[in-house]
């Protein structure tokens, strides 16, 4: 008997009639002889009602409580679905993170799992029942209870996946697969039958939306079988394993944006050999996540650097360098904001070179300014402005010859 | 410094509004130079939309599961007034009920609570913080989440006020105190300023529905300084004690209500010694709550049981009847709805005979027919039509010469 593990979306979940025909699906796999552990999302907005709520009281409210907050709503989710199971006479029970053995970090709202123990869910498993988990959440090793930040719902069923030595992996959600490129942006994107873990991980990174970056890596890390499909169709979706044997004729796999980029630029540094190290464990011991750095070359005794955030980050990330002024030794720090990311992914990079070359030439024929730009071995991206990020794409996805010949596919719902 | 319990219904944080209101009167507390644990139930109807999207997925709700959806109320609306004093710089801190150390029995939706550790709390207010608890809920020992039943976040308040050995415990509900009869039928009903908890007991066991039974036994049992009173006004409330010293002149101390009875017959029973110790023994285990009991006299070899129980657990306890029948040994179980039962409650009653005969007399002057009888030392209580319910009441109230001098007070809100 194999063991799936299969996550549910906050839409997938948004109604009770959504929540009963998630029911119906998990059921049919059931009956077709497999163990099943199942994670979901808060309901449809049920989230943002709870955000609007924290925010009518404070305009920055702890942390600690926010996590409170917020796990309700996947707690909420997870008794109804059960509910919903063992209306269709299926045994099942739902579990929070913490019951379901999920160690975090001492962090809030964007706390990475440290250990799962997974002896609460296969004593469930070993007693015929499916097990219903809340996705996003855990317990810190003080006893608080802890989230994983956004998209964490995914990390948790690739954890849980990875922990219980599942099967595979199935993330259902309001997308039928990975696209060469956003289909809202590029009609003429293309659904991925398969793509690497590599490749899937920086599409992810890089703002795909699909799936969360940490459950990409998680999913590599150990080995997890994926496959991302949508939760109203029946149709095949996107697989994601070791290496990509689909599209090896292709150098790039798919363009991926990012709408919410800001450049933090931290000038009159001193040309110390440790100023960049203090700067960025600064910033990483206070979780605000850097992306792209560019260091301009020294002049005189001091040096600038810049580096991107989301654009969400940019009061904190400001406000934390503020505090460390003094010691950081730097002169000031302003942030550009409305900007965006376009990045060209593929495994065929490696071997091709010239790549960002034409891509540097693709933008400058559109006539898109490069703020800053970074690369990997199989990922080329571009800080760009935000005004100018649909017409990248559409460039991009052209000129590297993934428009598709035939007919788009329909995007989600 | 003294340690004051407060505890907070659902109609007092309904609104984001409210629950600023109620962080204000918590601060006001904490600067008049007080330790403050606040216990808080789910926010107005919260409750109410949870049972209501239940219920669309079934009509019989798994009670573990039920516990899991429902304790989630409680939970925003500890997290929410958290950071509403975090955002008046009061220094706070929420705590689900099994942070908070409360164990419960292994039983859901009406869960005892088996014991408390209060060293979370005393930990954090060790701190200088305000604690705030979710009402209604706790952790069974094999590590579910369980629920009190109805009322339950009073018994939390007085339970933890027990634990904390605090100097009193503070209810806070949307009436201003403990009446003499419920003011919505007796407009002449006047506040009692002062209460023992036996009549307190009576009162709350019998309906007047201000304050939890069990909350009032657990007071009782541990001393527990109580104070009933509006989260709306400024006004005195009602305190309930060791004795009555106020209200000695009268007999009768206020008139009870309850509005959702039903009689429960079981015929043809055999008429042996064990008969009826086993057939209460089976509804206990069952956790089905009986309250008057009347035997018929023998007739030949059978013998008839009637009894009440509330409204709301007639299907239950009918089904539970007839699952043990055979054992039981009984012919048929009927029941009879629509009734209810007033109550007449006052220490005075020890020392005064003929005042069950008063009200029995009262009562058929008004054209009441009385259905069943029950006694203890401090009331008398009479299940009756439903139909009849407010002219008893109101006759009761004026025969026992309760009827206020001076204009009825304004009830409630």
């Amino acid at each position: 008997m194999s063991l799936i593990v299969q996550k549910f979306g906050g839409t997938s979940v948004g109604t009770i009639e959504r929540i009963q025909a998630v029911a119906r699906r998990v059921l049919s796999t059931v009956q077709s002889g497999h163990q099943v552990v199942v994670v979901v999302s808060a309901m449809g907005k049920s989230t943002d009602v709870l955000v609007d709520m924290a925010r009518q009281i404070t305009g920055e409210p702890d942390p600690r409580e926010m996590d409170m907050l917020l796990t309700t709503g996947e707690q909420v989710s997870i008794a109804l679905l059960t509910m919903a199971l063992q209306e269709l006479g299926q045994s099942a029970v739902s579990m929070t993170g913490w019951q379901a053995g999920i160690t975090t970090e001492e962090v809030h709202t964007k706390a990475r799992i440290t250990q799962i123990d997974p002896t609460p869910l296969r004593d469930a498993l070993a007693k015929g029942k499916v097990v219903i988990v809340a996705g996003f959440q855990g317990i810190s090793s003080d006893g608080q209870i802890t989230t994983l930040g956004r998209g964490g719902s995914d990390t948790t069923a690739v954890a849980l996946a990875a922990a219980l030595q599942a099967d595979r992996c199935e993330i259902y959600t309001d997308v039928d697969g990975v696209y060469t490129a956003d289909p809202r942006i590029v009609s003429s994107a293309r659904k991925l039958p398969y793509i690497s873990y590599d490749e899937m991980l920086e599409l992810a990174t890089l703002g795909a939306g699909v799936l969360h970056p940490r459950a990409v890596e998680c999913a590599k890390q150990h080995r997890v079988s994926l496959t991302v499909r949508s939760s109203f169709g029946t149709e095949e979706g996107t697989m994601i394993g070791e290496e990509s044997n689909m599209e090896q004729g292709l150098v790039v796999s798919g363009i991926a944006h990012d709408k919410s980029v800001a450049k933090i630029t931290v000038a009159d540094m001193p040309a110390k050999l440790n100023a960049m190290s203090r700067l960025f464990a600064t910033l990483a011991e206070e979780h605000i996540n850097v992306d792209v750095i560019v260091q301009s070359a020294y002049e005189a005794n001091t040096t600038n650097v810049s580096f991107s955030v989301s654009g969400e980050e940019v009061k904190r990330t400001l406000d934390v360098l503020l505090k460390h002024r003094e010691e950081l030794e730097f002169g000031y720090a302003v942030a550009e904001e409305d900007l965006a990311k376009v990045s060209i992914v593929g495994a065929g990079m490696i071997t091709n070179p010239g790549v960002a070359a034409r891509m540097f030439t693709c933008l400058a024929e559109a006539g898109v300014e490069i703020k800053m730009v970074s690369t990997s071995e199989i990922k080329v991206s571009c800080v760009i402005p935000l005004a100018q990020m649909e017409a990248a794409v559409r460039s991009l996805h052209t000129s590297f010859g993934l428009d598709a010949k035939e007919a788009a596919m329909v995007y989600g719902v």
